[in-house]
């Protein structure tokens, strides 16, 4: 079985004490593949200067893990018995305002770009945008490009508006890499029934997260995964996988870059709140991406087959993968 | 016969009248591809806004044009009657000071980059510096990272103490896409008999240019082909090519641009002089991309068999492409 993580955004580039424990932990976990969080708010330059990065980690640390181009890539990283990294982005910053950086962005290999991060950009509305301004004409254009260049649209902070402009507008299914559902955890980070309704007819995927900030009531395996057969229930269960959305060794200097960027002066908090500023404590089952085989146990417990668990724990995304990358 | 030009610095991405003309002479002329000049001074981003420019172009005269990048892809190309446009860069400044770019624009495309332009950078000296630095320790891991990545190092504006050091360095043949022999044309731009025969040993490639600022007394027909003839003896007729140097449609602000980019408040000549500022007369056995065919007919003239007129109007730089290009 495959384990693939949707989203991570350790910033695994780091030249930090815990930069290899932390990819430690991902072999511990026995993750085959995890979609990576490159950028924030970096432009193309910047974004430019952390795929290096990422692929000097990754050289480094060949034992343990490889940047995966492919489906094939994957899964011949995963059968090695080492993890296949994905690289993402939080945020389209990257293109710095140009369509035809899609296209090359991915042709240096960025498989995945959400739409847009925790605030209103030229693409579209934030989840945390007063008024979801919907997905502008840029927007339009970028996600056709993305179709047409196999990088995936992803959702997970994206306005509800927005993302279902987004799913109608596009060509290719689309990604809500790491979220959950607002009926059962209402949070401006987690989606909409209309929302999951559009990913469903698209034929895309949700990775659900285990987030503390965006898991509601959720927080025991037992309620997760009841999470998990609501969001099977209500979608398919073709189209759900984890996104366990973990941060492993940034630290706060990291958190600020990650909340505040260069766009605002004042504190900002992110999933969390005034009350809760700092770093999300970890559910107690799943601490780090070593403990992502209680994920697996969960859904065993919670009644799903073999070929179910197989599914959701990595082969749906494979499957997802499968049918949106495109090598130009 | 495939023809082959390794090099054209005409800005076919520019939004000109003459644009498309200037295609259509490409074809009327029969080349089945040529090496582009996207850069001269342009960073990263300028750089990669060029590779999109290209690429509109391209598709919007794919009737006459398509961007090759693989061999594969130029021969496919030149088989349908249209013309395959190697992308290349007359300078390292798309690179901006990082070595991890030189792979980043490998994978969007960039084929060829030449170590300096007309004056001294990070990676060496130019052929117009009085002081030629040699190969910079920057620029000794950009070369072997150009060959790791399978993008061509052009030695053509770079000076003769960084081309030999550049050639040694080496682990992959080395091209001089543009320039004509010292000995002969004695011309800052052009070769010392030192870089050929490093070049030889190397088994490199020289493109022979009809620029007329840089071919001395040998301006005919006549003339023009005993140069390629000399240069057949010196280094091999398997290390001779055709590179014209042609730049058809870009008037005064784009040579000022080419010459003095950024770097100078004062007029810069480039090849010319303060006698001779503007753009350079052509032969005019030669006036125009239109005219290759009388590249062939002069090397017939001069008596080289078919197979040698075949090799050097194009098979060699086919043959020398199959052995630097490399797919990441």
């Amino acid at each position: 079985m495959i384990y693939v993580d949707s989203l991570l955004c350790t910033p695994f580039e780091m030249d930090h004490p815990d930069q290899r424990p932390a990819l430690e932990q991902l072999r511990a976990g026995g993750i085959g593949c995890f979609v990576s969080t490159l950028a924030w708010w970096e432009d193309a330059a910047e974004t430019m200067d952390k795929l290096v990065k990422w692929r000097y980690m990754a050289e480094d640390n060949s034992d343990l893990v490889e940047i995966a181009y492919t489906v094939a890539d994957i899964r011949r990283i995963a059968a090695s018995g080492r993890t296949a990294i994905l690289l993402g982005s939080q945020n389209l910053s990257f293109l710095s305002g140009r369509l035809g950086f899609v296209e090359l962005f991915a042709r240096m290999g960025m498989r995945v770009g959400q739409l847009t991060y925790n605030i209103q950009s030229d693409i579209g509305g934030s989840c945390y945008e007063p008024t979801d301004s919907g997905l502008s004409r840029f927007g339009k254009a970028v996600v056709r490009e993305m179709n047409r260049a196999g990088m995936v649209v992803d959702l997970s902070h994206v306005g509800n508006t927005t993302s279902v402009q987004a799913i109608e507008h596009s060509d290719a299914p689309v990604a809500v890499t790491h979220a959950n559902p607002y009926s059962l955890a209402p949070h401006a980070r987690n989606k909409s029934d209309d929302v999951l309704d559009a990913l469903k007819a698209n034929d895309g995927m949700i990775g659900l997260a285990v987030y503390s900030n965006i898991v509601g009531e959720y927080t025991t395996p037992e309620k997760w995964s009841e999470m998990v057969a609501w969001t099977v229930d209500r979608i398919g269960l073709d189209k759900v996988g984890i996104g366990t959305d973990f941060e492993q060794t940034g630290g706060m200097p990291y958190l600020t870059w990650m909340r505040q960027g260069r766009w605002a002066r004042e504190k900002q908090y992110g999933a969390g709140s005034k009350d809760n500023p700092g770093k999300a404590t970890k559910l107690d089952w799943i601490q780090s991406p070593a403990d992502f085989p209680n994920i697996e146990k969960a859904l065993r417990a919670r009644g799903f087959s073999e070929a179910e668990v197989v599914a959701i724990m990595g082969e749906n995304w494979l499957n997802f993968f499968d049918r949106t990358f495109r090598t130009l």
